[in-house]
């Protein structure tokens, strides 16, 4: 797997659980304290995160960082 | 959670994955070729590694990223 494949799987992930919360996506990167053009890049699946910003994400979504690793088949 | 904790507990879960394999840091970190020292760091939980070099960790150990998340409680 390459590395983008593993950034745009995880960013389906992370945009299904926000959509979920009815939060924007501007909105939420608020919440978390994340600038918003860097979660917008991170749904989009542009950026290879490290552990803590995914937990970070986890986090304020209300799941935690292995679920939605498996949910994005990680 | 802060980062370090993460780090740590994450090179924890690596480590014991790795030495069930019965191999040595050098010797594993040859065969998913990366740098011996960076590996090493990465055991010790001094690294806030990427998704992408903890998938290529997990698939070396030839286990899935989500399931050394959860095994570190993450």
């Amino acid at each position: 797997m390459d590395e983008s494949t593993i950034s745009r799987r995880l960013g389906i992930a992370v945009r299904k659980h926000r959509v979920a919360l009815d939060l924007s996506q501007d909105k939420f990167a608020d919440v978390i304290q994340m600038h918003r053009a860097y979660y917008s890049s991170i749904e989009r699946g542009e950026r290879n995160i490290t552990v803590w910003t995914l937990w970070r994400v986890a986090e304020g979504l209300g799941v935690k960082p292995s679920d939605l690793m498996a949910e994005a088949n990680l």
